[in-house]
């Protein structure tokens, strides 16, 4: 444990303002609503590059031409006092984060459970969990067209061997969900792609998942990760109503649901709490990627959160929907490049860790208070009239409708949406 | 007719370089293919406003304190005369812009009746046709919180029975589509809305149309035309892929079909041609709106096309597709607030039409050549193997993959995707 | 007074949370420091129209029919019952906001001019004071191609007509300000446009307006307010930094500063603070347009603010930076379409002044605290060296400094840019 | 040679449909009018990877482990095979994509010297000439911060030495001007930056290159590469407008001249004849960089251009600007990730010569035709007769202006804008 001594310069486990994990709010404990989970990648792999620079981290299981299964562990050794330093009790990972690739399939897959075992001990003595895992399916030039969509289905193959790899660790890592995001499953050009094509290649290899799911007894959700582009061109899995016709269209709304990020809905055109509140509404909400694009910028900025009264929205309708079942709030989110101190990380964690606790309380008066439900409440009353169960029983017809508009000469006069109101009246909360 | 004549300088009918409506393109007549219509909000209802200016057109039918009816024929005498001067066979129109709005929907409707017979006789007589019809269910204030999705169900009745109406319009008047574009059927603010419920009042709406067609036997298609925002914050039919969704959400993924329109697909953050191919793939393409969006402009300006090569594009992807049914190619284009002279009416569709009927050449000379088509076929061969259909046919478990890429140590090859090889094969099309 | 008793509820000023005049902050009134303004063409001119639908909010003095000018006087009288409800001490207007149009211009400014009149007696009985004025060179059809860039010199010499009495008449209201947003001064498409031409017209015709300025003694700041497009395609007056280029080649960096609209500032890619410490970088800013811009929309929403943090950063940068002095706060904000109660307006408004002070007092928080600024300073702490200060003073070439990196085998070493611990320190403050 | 001659497929120059050299256009040899350049960053260093995957491409001087002078003058081989398959007459280059860095700037420049002198060689025995230089000031982790906008005048001085080398060596090497593109001149946020200084440094920084080009007597223009962001959230050099207003502000508008890229000007909201034409009219244009940006992605894709409308514009506006006098066209673009074949890149670049020929010859016909700029005469002409004449020429003040008005009781009447008309026009030529 002396290198992560020595890595970080703080030893005690971060303070915090907000975040209690055993405070009760609205019946639970904090910890219980939140479900903090650290993610792998942007904090242990990413060294800093960008498309136009490169590492600017320089962390030293990095460095060139060291073993990779020591680096490995040595990461593994930072990232759980990462963990204990910052208290989130969840973490996340891919597979090609935690072991290096080696000359096979078969050593890839013996390298990431020979670091699973590492885990396993360290999760064990810490009582740190895993939120999900998930496989690398689109780092590696193999998959440079895509996985499950590739025009070769040996691609296809080789990425089922490594989601059953995956899957079967997070299940006996006793993890609590599994996802899948398509990083590479789109297009760059539809000159040389076959949409639906492709469409069927990836509703196939869901089910594939799927199945082996529930063949091995994994209890978790599979989750997918919408979003609309980046690193293609175009992604099927754009966003949460887009999900939602795939899953449909292959039989898979029951069985699969989704993991929102903050970033992606901004890209697709949507707010967060829009993302949210959709998948609620068609049954599919799962867990949420909690971070924040830039609002200037057109990628995938992964920046920590840090809008309060956009937090506390999502944390509302996140609470407003029933909360997270085995899902939770990961934080897929990267230091910046600039940011190179090793406590930078702590510093990162800390702070969206206690903002978003800041945010639930926030959410907790909005709940407590009622106001802004029952507003919404009060706009659809009509609908509990007569005319309007009727009309949702379905003992109306255009016809109907039609004759007693004439009827009456009916003219309904419209009423405030009074959304001046309501957002001061948010304000209130903050 | 008087009027009309001295309304345009020319009173021949325009010519064109491409289009020759009986010329053969693909074992069709070239008219067949594209099926051109004229709108008629953007060229005889919309005065010239924007959200900083009043009219610029001052045309005579707009002209205050004139009456209605009155207004209303001379606006049908000048827009056949358009119909005359284009050689378009086909038109399009909302409720509202044929005839003006009465002090009960009796009365508006009885006024849309009364040009509709207008339209009968001018049809009759000049052989022109209707390709679809739509009620206006967004301009009015009493629609200013939706239609189908209002708070009030008053209004979600006064939506349907004027629905009715121009459906049954349509019908007699041998529309060969009926189109919805729910503009209003969206929110500003999530702090007013209930999406789930909404959504459930769209659905319901949609399926008391499809009812009522087949209860009074229209043949012609249903279409939705999606588009993500404007005016509201968020439209629920925000694009192709979430209109699929919310028809298999419904039941109605085999009675609706998509109209598409170029400057949506923009909005919503796709080509137009993605936003084909996509509907032919999920079985919903129906009809399109031809138009273009500013690439440099976030709101929807309507322009008439001029993009060649995105429009030989979109053309070879409906070519492909299987082409038009009874859809077709409807402009839903304005010429610019500062064309204020009539005849930019004429020369601005008269110039599309053109350009269409050569992006239509373009796209054949595509297919006939057939590179495009095989180079797509070539690259998706593997799928024709064994595995690649055992795959798709069920017979490969996770399991079953996973130990044929260990037993063989599959190592995968990616193959050039050949991008700019294929956009200079385009390039040479055009 | 009773129409206006009767069109808002209330009848007593609408009360704050955080919002005392009189209260002190950083040595100076909160209204010393705010300088709010109530603009009257969102608030009584617009009658909640957009482009896919009409007046939703049938206001009495649009009532069609009416008398001109008696509707003028109605409003003029609503809008001091506006102003004295909220308690803002300032209002903004446009020539055509006020007054009627006539049937030549000379009409126009006489109707103008006598509403000056109504607000002279207003202005004194409630100590209301005039922001700044400015003329509407962009709602008429003459207007369609631009005002001082237009193709027609008749344009401008109307425009100079127009801009010289809403001048001369705020100089008489003692208006702090006078504005120019170009709103048409751009262009649609450049296939119809010299560009050059146009900029020498718009430079020139604000030389005019700076002449003026001096010649009737007019002590206020002639500012511009910079947007990047629409209504146009492209807005000469893009952004801050834009305007800061015109107004150098034009000879007018020391008379004319910028007026900074938050929704401009997102339209144009930048955030509000970016803009307002851009401002004062160049030395040229001098108000601002407080509202919001919707950030999923791609045009001008003109929303009241309401996210705190970024209010704040505002609010902090423009204390920073010196604050305002003739400038001020001006709401240029719309109540939603929906918004249809009057009293919306005056709860929009108060809601908005009090999360505008709000936002001040997290701002003197950031600034009494001092901690932002000195990691500011800290970071920049090595260009008071020797070689900073030499490098600056002009005294090192790019030969000596060659030398030196070479002499020394410079390599410098990067620093954290604690971006993270910067953003957890503002969430401190609110 | 061996190695290239087995590195691409073919032996024999690319053919052209289009191209050839000496065809002579407007007066001028096409070779004179285009002047292309390939760059050398895209085609042999980008290794295929992006934000979310490594290398695709594998070429054999990327083979990690290799002797890095070694491994540069492979590909300086390979280099001038690809200059002479495609017969593009210029390249272009970063200091770091020809050598490998040293531990020592010294080292670094040393070894940037010696392929200085393979490239000497290569190109006296070819022909091939050096459009432009350029330092790369910002893939380095010490430029994290930025170059000469550091907050360490450490590195300020490094990049001095570095941009000192490169220039000298590019005057040495015949080369036409030096560019600076300041990827990292720019901030992350603004917590942590001052601006006014950083643009201070910048100014001072780009007036020492400037006096250095004369020390040495370097004829070729000194040129900046405006990008409004990425890497950076906010770049100094956003755009055209942006950089005018930066190079008057220190004194520099007269030395220093833009190199326009077109997926820069979209991703800073503008077309890229707008770019072009605001160039010319401010006396600033000096190269292009021809590339195209996906419309639908938010960041720099650095496509090749393959938008034939487009590219004809874009051509004519720098051909009625008067053409390139040091300047070119040089390919700032790269092949797909997933074309990884080596003759990839020969197709890429012989497709873009030839569509850019294509423009060409468009254009032509646009200037030889006339009617284009006729239109836009005729629309100004107002401009020729004596109130235009009077008003530029500072003959009438506001007062006066106004006086005209009020006296003949102007109304000035709009003509038609003609959009429509000339957009079809355009599409005759292509």
């Amino acid at each position: 444990m002396k290198k992560s001594q020595s890595f970080f310069t703080q030893d005690k486990p971060a303070s915090f303002r907000y975040y209690k994990p055993d405070r009760k709010v609205l019946g639970k404990k904090m910890a219980d609503h939140l479900r903090f989970a650290v993610c792998y990648w942007h904090s242990f792999v990413w060294p800093g590059l960008d498309p136009f620079g490169g590492d600017t981290f320089q962390r030293p299981w990095h460095a060139a031409g060291g073993d990779g299964m020591k680096q490995a562990e040595h990461k593994a050794d930072i990232a759980f006092e990462l963990f204990r330093l910052t208290q989130a009790p969840y973490f996340t990972f891919h597979d090609r984060d935690i072991a290096p690739e080696g000359a096979t399939l078969r050593e890839s897959n013996r390298n990431v459970r020979k670091i699973g075992e590492v885990f396993e001990k360290k999760m064990r003595k810490s009582g740190m969990k895993l939120l999900w895992g998930t496989a690398n399916l689109f780092s590696h030039r193999r998959y440079m067209s895509g996985a499950a969509t590739n025009p070769d289905p040996e691609v296809f193959a080789y990425a089922a061997a490594q989601v059953k790899n995956v899957l079967e660790m997070t299940h006996e890592l006793k993890g609590e969900n599994y996802v899948l995001w398509g990083g590479r499953e789109g297009y760059e050009t539809l000159l040389n792609t076959d949409v639906g094509r492709e469409l069927d290649q990836l509703g196939k290899f869901l089910n594939l998942v799927v199945e082996h799911k529930h063949k091995i007894g994994f209890k978790g959700l599979i989750l997918i990760e919408p979003k609309p582009a980046e690193p293609t061109k175009h992604q099927y899995d754009y966003d949460v109503a887009t999900v939602y016709g795939f899953l449909r269209r292959y039989g898979l709304e029951k069985e699969v649901k989704v993991n929102i990020e903050q970033n992606h809905a901004l890209l697709a055109g949507h707010t967060f709490e829009h993302e949210i509140a959709l998948a609620y509404a068609l049954g599919i909400f799962g867990s949420i990627d909690m971070n924040r694009g830039d609002e200037q910028s057109g990628w995938d900025t992964d920046q920590f959160p840090n809008n309060l009264p956009q937090m506390a929205l999502a944390m509302y309708h996140i609470i407003k929907g029933g909360g997270f079942t085995s899902g939770g709030l990961n934080f897929d989110a990267k230091v910046r490049r600039q940011s190179i101190d090793p406590d930078d990380l702590v510093i990162a964690h800390a702070e969206a860790m206690d903002l978003c606790a800041r945010a639930l309380l926030i959410a907790e008066k909005m709940i407590d208070d009622g106001k802004l439900g029952q507003a919404v409440d009060a706009r659809y009353a009509g609908w509990k009239g007569k005319m309007g169960r009727d009309i949702l029983a379905g003992k109306m017809s255009l016809a109907k409708l039609a004759a007693h508009v004439e009827k009456t000469d009916l003219e309904p006069q419209p009423r405030s949406g009074g959304q001046e109101r309501l957002e001061g009246l948010v304000n209130r909360y903050i």
